[in-house]
């Protein structure tokens, strides 16, 4: 997840985590259950109202048993982690525009056909920007032991040009926030290496709102170096945006600034810090990134028809791309697996849906968002007949339900689908008044019914956009869940009677 | 702490940690003691047996009032936070032979002079061992996109040889233990880069038994590269020993083998045995240190002389030497400088011991420990007058007491200096058959009694060794604690009336 926009998660986090704490630590429930072998059983526990009518049109029992058995089936199903393990350990890094992209793109398409869908790839031009060396090192400042200097770990933000080759060497300015790098003026700002000390608030990641303490930092990755670069500074680093404090760099998407951009670790930025508040600080910066010509990539499409309305179609997606730091696991090959699940689920359960089951692996979710563009130029039109778009791109921790951007009445009318959910604690629902997820934004704005994949976000942000998300990160049984979550609300969705009201 | 040899702290740490699991949770009472204001009150809380005689003449009321004094002083004092941000912050890593350990030394000597004490420089020969290149990636593995690698995250151990400046390239081969690689034999293994992928128990160490996790893990590091060259290997990798996984490589001493010697993050070591277990992984690695000529550098020796006794010395003591990768906060700037507190403390009060306290900075600890062995030569006719020695080095957590080689009357005698550390939790004794710090261990096993503050471990080996030991990683009010602990215990030992019986 990318999110550098302040759009889509950030907002609706907040109101989530506070309204559903009891959701955080959810009862979970053994991958057996008794639903999957008997007639469901629905028992109301967010409201005490009984099943409506509207409910039991489009729930009929039948369905509500298919549903059960595919959630069980998907407790106990490997196919997500044996995809993850291949994206992440066979493929590497899958940075817009890299080989390891295009060869994820090709592996996810051919494993799609394998499993009987219809397999498109729909082209978009992706950035393709390569990293280079990054060191710094601070090169005069208090107390210095005389010929040596201080190493600074750190990482170049995407997008970020070079410095010379040779580095960039200038005097830092700290600043906690934009007001008081305004305070300075270009006076004090103009040739210097401004660094955005801007804390993340590692408390509210914590007590489970990680995602709003991302929002409050996140602002100087996105926004910093245009805010420094207009008061004449030569370079703008920020503080790592993430809540562990191991020596490591965060990177992610900065709005272009014309100048370099990195981000230096929670422990440098404390350094750099402290030895500002006692003089002079000098750095030599050198980060030699490069931009090369646009690439061409695809969004994989895969299509299991429906059995009734094949024009009517339901996404379930995850984004294929991933940062060049780590090899993408929670961020997001996560998403695209658990999606991928939904169908092989289905196959193998031999369950059509009455609706067109729809498989997106989207690309350049973290450096631009091409990829859903794209869709939304040559799809815009099937827009009106998407019934519904469900991303994940919050991580593979346990899920706690769904974010949502629909209307009540369609809310409501899924309640049968979170009880089905609710014996592993993957039933809160967080109404949303931004789109929940970032390629599904477009669909959302139009109308489309639209669900975020929702996990527990405490320890996300530990590794995300960092070398550290890899595939250790993932336990299996969080993982088999989400896959269920996102098989049996999107099976649900393409199988009620109705599509959901809009 | 180095540790490699598998002495000192490891055995004597799973005892303590089985035999006294409360003390790990200790409850935590406020600095202001009413110890300090009025008579002593002596609660026995190990035994219900009552005080002693001769606990009661070493003791007397108006020395148990001095060290409350000085457990109250040093539980609000800021000197040892303030000298370690220097020497981390400003100074910066102090490895063996770097200007920044001899400037380390000219610093705390100056400090050490500035408070009064007879300071001497003791000189001793250390190692140069400068860091070089370290990368590494995978150029064939199952699975692999053309054209591309996977980097492989890792950093040299101490000691290491260069490989080729351009790297060296070869299979790997991953095992287990020792017990695997000598199954394969040298057909198998000559040629290759071998990787040992020992485990770190991280349950044992959440449960607070890191240091017996870090011996079974450690031993690799020392000794695996010797046994992978005994087989032909070109070189050795280890698993990283340590309880973090944020693709942190964790260095450290390894027996000299001849071959480059290198640890992987967790992660990385992962990859490369998934990776190894679907078929050939072939690695290109560079690693190129430089071993120069040995320098000269010195531990600081500094006095503060008894009134009564100045030929008996109770020894006080952290090693000032650091790895390279972080700046050597925990492991073991805190000991040096709560070390240094404990002569602070006792000038501020004004309080003279009757036996000279004498704190000491030891060189050398991580990359060979000639500091200490350079001090046995140089002072081993003192020993019959050394009263006793503390060494701090494992880490700056919440102290929970003392690790002590001494005979039992020795311990039974230090019962009331306990109870006057009782009041925040630091005043458990683990017995223990080996010399609990690597520094006093030759005076340890030349009968002198001997204790090591013991800190809580939980969290020590997840920075310990790595770039992200620095200065964050310490608590300030739990430095206090180790200050306070130290100075307390230090000067009842010089205080005393007789010296502990040995």
């Amino acid at each position: 997840m990318n999110q550098s926009k302040l759009c889509g998660k950030l907002l609706p986090a907040i109101s989530c985590l506070v309204v559903l704490p009891v959701a955080l630590f959810p009862v979970r429930a053994s991958a057996q259950d008794p639903q999957s072998k008997n007639m469901p059983r629905h028992v109301p526990f967010m409201t005490p109202a009984s099943e409506s009518q509207a409910q039991q049109d489009n729930f009929p029992p039948a369905l509500l048993e298919q549903l059960a058995a595919i959630k069980t089936a998907a407790l106990t199903d490997a196919y997500a982690y044996h995809q993850l393990a291949h994206l992440t350990e066979n493929i590497g890094p899958r940075i817009s525009g890299s080989p390891q992209a295009q060869a994820a793109v090709d592996y996810v398409a051919g494993e799609l056909r394998q499993l009987g869908l219809e397999v498109h790839l729909e082209e978009t031009k992706v950035p393709h920007w390569v990293r280079g060396a990054e060191t710094a090192e601070l090169v005069e400042y208090s107390g210095q032991v005389s010929g040596t200097r201080q190493k600074i770990v750190l990482t170049a933000l995407g997008g970020s040009p070079s410095t010379p080759a040779e580095g960039l060497t200038a005097d830092v300015v700290v600043v906690d926030n934009f007001d008081e790098l305004k305070a300075l003026g270009r006076d004090k700002v103009a040739g210097k290496i401004v660094l955005f000390n801007e804390l993340f608030d590692k408390q509210k990641a914590a007590g489970g709102m990680s995602f709003v303490a991302y929002g409050e930092s996140v602002r100087y990755r996105a926004a910093g170096p245009k805010a420094a670069v207009d008061l004449g500074a030569v370079a703008a680093l920020v503080r790592s945006v993430g809540n562990a404090d191991f020596r490591l760099p965060h990177t992610g998407y900065s709005f272009p600034a014309g100048i370099p951009a990195g981000a230096v670790t929670a422990e440098d930025a404390e350094l750099i810090a402290h030895l500002f508040a006692q003089g002079k600080v000098r750095m030599r910066l050198t980060l030699t990134p490069q931009k090369l010509p646009d690439v061409t990539c695809y969004n994989v499409i895969a299509d299991l028809k429906g059995s009734e309305h094949p024009e009517q179609i339901v996404v379930v997606s995850g984004h294929l791309d991933s940062w060049d730091l780590g090899t993408g696991a929670i961020d997001d090959g996560a998403g695209v697996v658990v999606a991928m699940e939904a169908a092989e689920i289905l196959q193998k359960l031999h369950l059509r849906p009455k609706r067109t089951l729809r498989v997106i692996a989207w690309m350049d979710e973290e450096s631009g968002s091409s990829g859903s563009q794209t869709y939304t130029k040559d799809y815009s039109a099937e827009f009106i007949h998407t019934a519904a778009a469900i991303e994940s791109d919050s991580g593979a921790a346990h899920p706690l339900g769904f974010e949502i951007k629909m209307t009540p009445q369609a809310e409501e009318l899924l309640r049968p689908v979170l009880d089905v959910l609710q014996s592993f604690g993957a039933n809160a629902v967080q109404p949303s008044s931004y789109p929940p997820g970032a390629d599904i934004s477009a669909m959302s704005e139009a109308g489309v019914p639209a669900l975020g994949l929702m996990q527990d976000g405490r320890t996300y942000f530990n590794y995300h956009h960092t070398a550290a998300d890899t595939l250790d990160k993932v336990v299996p049984a969080e993982l088999r869940e989400n896959a269920a979550a996102m098989a049996v609300m999107g099976y649900a969705l393409a199988s009620m009677r109705d599509p959901l009201p809009r």
